[in-house]
């Protein structure tokens, strides 16, 4: 079983873009996770659609969109998406989720709908089929840095089987928050799929991206 | 087993009100259905009290107020609701539902809770006591003209099953959203009790509305 | 000099659309009017873009869009606003006003903005070149029948002075709001070119509707 | 088995404080309960830090404080948290509960979430571990003097049993609304641990404080 | 010449509630001064129409209702507003400014609009018919304590000017922030007739509260 | 006369911010402005504390940041502000805004007002005292390579001298929006002091970035 990795590009060091990217053009990275903050669905404030557009003319990694904004809905017109992208909006940001994640299906994109820690896995029942991802929240959402939710691991779990009893196995689950090296590895065995790697595994100062990236691939592809 | 129409004012012909108004008449529709919108819970705006008020002056036919706004609670005492009368309010537009269903019972009126596509039907557990209608809506409330969206077909019959199990089984269910004579059909095999006819069934240009309305009243009726 | 009139349809009856618009079309109307809510920004509901698409399928009437909702930028999409309509939005409803009054000109409309009671006059001072017309409130906003405010006679004058004095003389002035034959007089005498007539005026019960409104075209005629 | 008593400040006579903290360190009650209204997530206002600040000052008897506010997140560091008060946040008031919670534990206080009459039980699954109390809210929220929600009944109930399902049999279940004797000796049998008193019990016109605290003590502690 | 005065309740030690009112009725202060607070409009909260209600059955010294909350309309019908009151809403937080001075004149009570610091003079020129008081803050609104702003020195005066010039000379200027017996002197010599005391003048621990409202009237009527 | 320069990094090639701030350095210029975007305030996203945070490792060169947010007193905490950056907040985006200018400058660093287009500039009367900046926007807040608004060439001159009239001709003016070299020259004339470069200018693909700001800063020193 392998993992797929998602960089965090807003813990990325701006100095050095064209070198990130291509360390992981060179790991073979299966997205780039982009987060989008409004300062009111989450405290802080990130980067924007010209970031997006920047890097679709770096690399032909596709992009892993996480919408941390009120009403998605009003802003996803913004973002240059494509095929093959993970467009994720938050459960709570919007009371037109399927709507939402219709239009993200009509452009092509993988839908994902994202879950704070303390959002239960049975508010997405009637949207199972509108989704390819679900993004499982490790810590509340806006910024970089912070301790995981204990909880959460057993909510990857949760996750899993529910999907899987409802008769949606195919659903990937990504998570988001505090993935280091362990609790990459813990999750994988509660059934994470995709892997946002920020400051606590690969984005490390003095490291080098491109070994801490294969090592994080090595800690969720070892497991048989 | 026959279900009960309420045509969707917002798609009837204003230029011939009165002759719509005659035609539901004779047609024996159980109630005449007004969207409210607010540009904001929803991305359009339609009707308002004062079509209520002239309606109420043209038939006896009850009202059936669904109300697509944020905050329902602080628009309610806008609107001639009357005993006999369905109010719809959205189970995502308040937190305060069960207040805002008592008043409209204080009212004399049926309360019923609206749920988008994405709305799981746990989330009225708690208002069972307080509801004699729940919506189920079967595309995004918003825009005449949609198509259905397939899960809502299922959602009708485990909304169904799960008020019986409840012991809520006499809770009615209405439907709002593509409902042509196929889709009524379905649904109504999976529970539906009432049924918002538009553009996708009776109101067609040309085609007349009364022959059309006693043509929806069949197919929901033909079931044994 | 003779004034312009504006027929407030939420006024009219909805029974007799076509005979109203036929009235309307024989005392030649400059425009119609249509109030737009959304329940927040005012605190009320009225009709909507099929309202407007109706109205434009039985008369070439120019339409006098009057959006009293928040963020009106976010709504205009949805009308089907033609060259010759006024576009009415509020100064106090929206922070990019200058970037909303240029969207209408370019979709070859008349652009104007709205002025409540309380809203100073020089609050317009720096998109006077985007204008072409300042509708003043003679009521506070959000519903028929009430009485007007007396110092906006005042205001209307001052708006008058002011604009001639900024040497924007030719942006016209329309009043809205208890809008009866007698004001109608004194806010011509104050500089007003276009009135809102609603139910202090032409739309009496029982009283023909065509006399009604010569009567008033009349009233604001007769002045030298 | 024995409940916990904690007043309602909001219900007290403010000409008396000091009597008033008097008689309920003589009855010996576990907590002070304080509302906070902002007008928005509920239609009142009552009291804020200052008064919170002023028992600080009289008394050591902890606090009960109950945010009805929106965001609560961005409101908790107005108050003078310590350790061993309780402090609620609504469900329905925040779209990150369990970072409120967590920083509410961080100060040494017992987190809490409240839950309107119509939310779920469900929607806590995910912030167990957060939790010491849950604050079933057996009225609607925002005013003082109204009549118990039936089903809230069975909810304390379903509460209890839930929990214990989940393993967190150990978090307290407070009630709130409408608490008579009566009604408080059917909550305990249903579960609850902590009885908020307010107008319907204890705070009397004419009734001596310290005699109905007694009273009220008495009825919660009667049962085997 | 002698100043009006209003002691600020939110200062007040509601250990001696009585107390309290007593030497402001020896004192004959003019009225007592009610800050409402949504934390939203300010970043906190305070009292609430129970606490109104309260100081009703106290004292007939009428009250000076201060409402820092957005959308006052909203909230007018909570409090017991009677004839002789001042209630005083912020320009910066209605879009209807007018239609709610006009409800609060309707109730017999003193309409007051209250202008923030950044708050130009200017802003309120169309409403001057339906105001007897104007309330400039002094500080920014919120929080006790706060230093004075020194620009509303200037601002005072030219409010005092702007007013009389305009023809409006009898509306009285209402000061609040940091009126400290000198700070007094300096505004009542720039135009201010009712002056909010609260921390910076009588409110002071173990100092008398009659002793030092007396010395507060004697230095606002010792100007010739 | 010569004016500042701040070069806009929103319009920044992120493959070369080393290089970018190289030739900035090299150039001089005075200030590197940053756009803070919420989605709500304006329709877009860009940056945030992190690429702030990123570019103070790189360059001793001031930030001028320009909050386009709503409420900016609830998020200024974010950014790592120092004395000598330009905080630039909305007149249109608080009404607390004497408050959060008097916290800028609390930091050290020099307050400024941002106005839209449509907004007039009387506004700022009151705050004069706590800028030390005034930014006129010459396009509506949100995007880049948007056409100047004509009339806000008159409105830097009515700027300039407004601001001497009242005394406060120390305040300096800073232009954002088309800033072409063109405009630059008519800007600087009609009063500006400090100029955004933008895509207009300094950004163009394939043009050397030293070169085209030296270019720029020449055509804003060339006047006598």
């Amino acid at each position: 079983m392998a993992g797929k990795i998602a960089p965090s590009m807003m813990c990325a060091d701006f100095r050095r873009l064209e070198q990130t990217i291509e360390a992981f053009e060179l790991a073979g990275v299966e997205y780039l996770h982009i987060d989008i903050m409004d300062g009111r669905f989450v405290p802080n404030f990130t980067l924007g659609p010209d970031f997006v557009r920047t890097l679709r003319e770096m690399t032909s990694i596709p992009i892993d969109l996480h919408l941390m904004v009120e009403r998605p809905e009003d802003h996803l017109h913004l973002f240059p998406i494509q095929p093959g992208d993970i467009v994720s909006v938050h459960q709570e940001a919007s009371v037109h989720l399927q709507r939402t994640l219709q239009q993200i299906r009509a452009l092509g994109a993988r839908p994902s709908v994202a879950l704070n820690p303390a959002t239960p896995i049975y508010t997405i029942d009637d949207i199972l089929d509108d989704l390819d991802v679900v993004l499982v929240m490790t810590v509340n959402p806006g910024f970089a840095g912070q301790k995981l939710v204990p909880a959460t691991l057993r909510k990857i779990a949760n996750m899993k089987r529910h999907l899987a009893e409802m008769g949606y196995g195919g659903v990937e689950i990504e998570v988001d928050g505090n993935i280091s090296y362990e609790n990459a590895v813990k999750m994988q065995a509660a059934g994470a799929d995709i892997f946002v790697a920020g400051t606590s595994s690969i984005f490390k100062k003095d490291a080098d991206l491109l070994d801490m990236t294969e090592r994080f691939r090595a800690s969720i592809t070892s497991i048989a």
